[in-house]
């Protein structure tokens, strides 16, 4: 199909399941309703309208989300959720766009004034959106006020044509997403009702004066809203469905022969094929409990966000945006090595793997570039950990957000383990990856503060520490997953045989993240050499006893049905 | 452009270029027609033609090549080099169609006898050739006897109709490689003289009797000259161009501020943009040079097999793999990494690293499955090292293959650094590479040994033990290459600029790897912890100094205008 016709293809799809969900009365997030989403997607065009929707519940007042929300969901109008521009996409205080208010009309007036603060990479911008939420720096009595979000009519409801000031239209190729209109949109002195900025956090009275009832970055809550649900929704399912085609081709297709007196092999029989899967496939799991644990959490805090109890926010911000950097790159990578894993067969579109892969790979940059959200979080770790250093004993453990509370607690200076099997309890792992992200967590912190009392500025001693303080997000962020995998496989005793499963995997990958950054690990002498030795042997093992799974179940098809009950495929 | 048009352009451009190189006298060795096929590569059909050309000049008779270099050379004739099937792909022996000899009409029968044994994959197949090197096992006077390479004319030249018994076809969509036609072939009792099994190495007399000049693995030799050349033709010059880009881009990009007062910061400026990027340029010009040295030892080893002297052959099989698959996979992470830091922008098919990336990554598959390529060096590895074990002393020293003979070299328990700078010395980190390379393969022959003495046979063994093979092989290319960039360099000491330039770049790439695999190092105490650190802190200010260099030369363009002397680039 070409671009258009996939456009067209996605459009149909979208109205096809819309009103099938109707028909059947299956809500937004029934079972049945998230099934055929997930089965379709990658090919629904007008994904943002929902992004819009999220965006008007977090950011809009109780009156804006009564009149907006009902059009939305009867598709009277189409919308988008424009923020990225062609010269900012990380640093959101650099957005251009202009919304200046004018008293005398009680207007906003939406204007573009260069080149780059051309709204850029919107979905269903290019052509299908009849109303924009666009982000941009309020100036109002002379005064700039940051970031707003403002709804902006930008075609006709009678003919779809661009209204005037607006110009808009598709940004051309891309490596995917093929089914949507990726935009651009140029304003030149838009008018726009007073009403129409969202209000929650901030208003702006008749005589423009500016009122605000937030924080400064009250504004980007509905990107953390935006995060928390692509782990689920959008980014864990494509590694889920890499594993699944690449585990049931290497069950299907054989190949060479592990004796020369044997009939081919099955590929999933070899020892490297395995040791490529296997950790894909745990990760996939680890990610769909963690996924889960962050849904429960942002639900509590949401709340009382949305009441303006900001207290949560920085923690649910830290976590969001490591575990969405965390969950993109490894989903990204795992399906790229299903791929690889299908040899040829994996470079035709027709394994459906291609598209998996480059659609994939687009969330390491979207709704916040990996590196930038990682730094964020490491940035919320040192303050955390001066935080706990300033004020040592009982009272700083309960005052530090719960998910770096580790930072207080007992920690070892060895590793006890003394054979491989040691490896395969949860809470010596766990704890291992505890002290690791500590030590981590501590250096980047002393080598931040090294610079600092040798004369660097604040900033320039940030930068040339921006490499550790990476390498300390990334621990935090997998040992925040292995302890989540543990915890959820707890409370599954009332389904041994499932948990049982599920607990090679959490292994798995537990001791697969040791072994790829071994270093770390033996550094400090937490390992010896002799107990990395350990921790490979005891992860052969449980390639081997993976493997056994599959064979004992004849079939993968079997074994995914059979773990299909805990909804996690 | 439709895959179809990008098929007529590729083909277009492939006649134009070929017109004006004859019209200029281009040969195909030039430095003219090598830039002009470097700029264009990427919208080039019929690839396959050269490699036709050097499996005949690998494979035939001397009357062969005489008889068929001509014509297609000329393009009187468009060729295809037929192996991969549906069923077979890494496994040659497994290979079905079949070529069985009729003494009575001295001609033989080509068939495949099942749909696995449908050829799938060969480039320009779909539609363009008329003729192509079946990769078939003989079978004559009733014996099989392995994959011989065989001339099948499969269109017509009059019309290029496909000829009876010969059905072909396009394979469908792919990741890329749009621009030509990658096809299947089935061949239905379909006839071929006698004079068209390629016979350097291997000859059927017209009365059946089969002889054999060569060894088991003469027919594999074409391989091994297509996998020399892809390096430097092909592989590595598509992560030199995501470089270029994302250099480029990152020299001109500003984004955030480094501090609140300054002006928005160029990202190259960022050190974790240093980190992304500087490690994969100074990947590229290491495969560079190791791409150069291994085409020299290729050129000394080649003319001695024509000849049937096959002593070179096994260093020249285990060194080509081994250097493939790392160059394959380095340059493919490089070109992702590189398309990664351009952010949204290097979404967009506009940046050109789209189809750099979606092209790098099919290198990891064809040509030899990596994974598969890294067993074949590992397997060489335990054998040389067996080998040196058996026969201790100065004499095994000499017995062993040049690229190994570092396996019996004195070593040391511990690495004498006791500063950071001490680490930017090429012989301290190419002992310490070295080091890893020697012990990873000791602890792999022993894991082996191991298991075998538990009573598992070998194959079983082998089986159980590739994570570990892969690991030592890996290490063994990466000390091959930072020895070959350190050599090299010492051979510029009459350019001292660029010398000097390049050292850093040779240094990053050391200390890139050993950071990226310090658990390797650190495990049985070679490296201390605080090595560690020191390596880290030496490779950091390379970073520094690196960006350096661009900033003093003011831009990128100047920087490789300037390296561009060195014909790096």
């Amino acid at each position: 199909m070409s671009q258009n016709e996939r456009y067209e293809a996605g459009v149909k799809k979208k109205f096809h399941l819309h009103m099938i969900a109707q028909r059947l009365g299956w809500s937004e997030h029934s079972r049945e309703f998230r099934y055929a989403f997930r089965a379709l997607t990658g090919d629904l065009a007008l994904g943002l309208h929902h992004i819009f929707l999220k965006s008007l519940q977090s950011l809009g007042s109780e009156e804006q989300i009564a009149k907006w929300a009902p059009l939305c969901n009867e598709f009277r109008i189409i919308a988008t959720y424009a923020q990225t521009e062609l010269g900012h996409g990380t640093y959101l205080q650099g957005l251009e766009t202009e919304a200046t208010y004018d008293a005398d009309t009680q207007e906003f007036v939406m204007h573009s004034p260069t080149l780059t603060a051309t709204k850029w990479w919107p979905g269903d911008l290019g052509r299908s959106a009849t109303h924009a939420l666009v982000l941009a720096q309020l100036i109002c009595s002379g005064a700039r006020q940051g970031m707003h979000a403002f709804i902006v009519p930008i075609r006709s409801l009678q003919d779809h044509t661009l209204l005037p000031g607006v110009t808009a239209g598709d940004i051309g190729p891309k490596m995917d997403f093929e089914y949507t209109d990726n935009g651009f949109l140029q304003l030149d002195h838009v008018r726009i009702p007073r009403e129409n900025m969202l209000s929650r956090f901030a208003q702006v009275l008749p005589d423009g004066t500016y009122i605000k009832l937030g924080t400064a970055q009250s504004n980007y809550l509905s990107m953390v809203v935006v995060r928390v649900s692509l782990l689920l929704d959008e980014i864990n399912p494509l590694l889920e469905k890499a594993c699944i085609i690449a585990i049931r081709y290497s069950v299907i297709r054989r190949q060479s022969r592990l004796r020369p007196s044997d009939p081919e092999a099955k590929v999933l029989d070899y020892q490297t094929q395995q040791h490529k899967l296997f950790p894909q496939l745990a990760t996939a799991y680890a990610f769909h409990f963690m996924g889960t644990s962050l849904q429960e959490f942002f639900e509590e805090s949401y709340s009382a966000i949305l009441d303006r109890d900001f207290s949560l926010l920085p923690e649910l911000h830290a976590l969001s945006s490591g575990l969405k950097a965390m969950v993109s790159e490894f989903c990204t990578q795992g399906a790229e090595l299903c791929r690889r894993a299908c040899g040829g067969h994996g470079y035709s579109k027709l394994s459906g793997l291609p598209s998996l892969v480059s659609r994939v790979t687009a969330s390491c940059t979207y709704e916040g570039e990996n590196t930038v959200l990682y730094l964020q979080v490491a940035r919320f770790l040192v303050k955390s950990y001066l935080q706990a250093q300033a004020s040592p004993g009982s009272t700083s453990k309960t005052s530090l957000p719960q998910s770096v509370a580790y930072l207080t607690a007992p920690d070892l200076a060895k590793c006890p383990a003394r054979r491989a099997a040691d490896f395969l309890h949860p809470e010596l792992y766990t704890r291992a990856w505890a002290h690791v992200a500590v030590r981590l967590i501590k250096d980047s912190a002393h080598h931040l503060q090294t610079r600092l009392q040798s004369g660097a500025d604040e900033h320039e001693a940030w930068n040339q520490t921006t490499v550790i303080h990476l390498q300390a997000a990334k621990a935090h962020c997998y040992y925040i997953t292995v302890k989540g995998f543990a915890e959820a496989l707890q409370k599954l005793d009332h389904e041994p045989a499932i948990q049982q499963a599920l607990q090679r995997l959490c292994d798995l990958f537990a001791l697969h993240g040791i072994l790829s950054t071994a270093g770390d690990f033996l550094q400090d002498g937490f390992l010896s050499g002799a107990q990395v030795d350990m921790v490979r042997s005891a992860y052969l093992d449980l390639l081997f006893l993976v493997n056994g799974c599959f064979r004992l179940h004849r079939s993968v098809f079997k074994f995914s049905t059979w773990l299909l009950r805990w909804k996690c495929l």
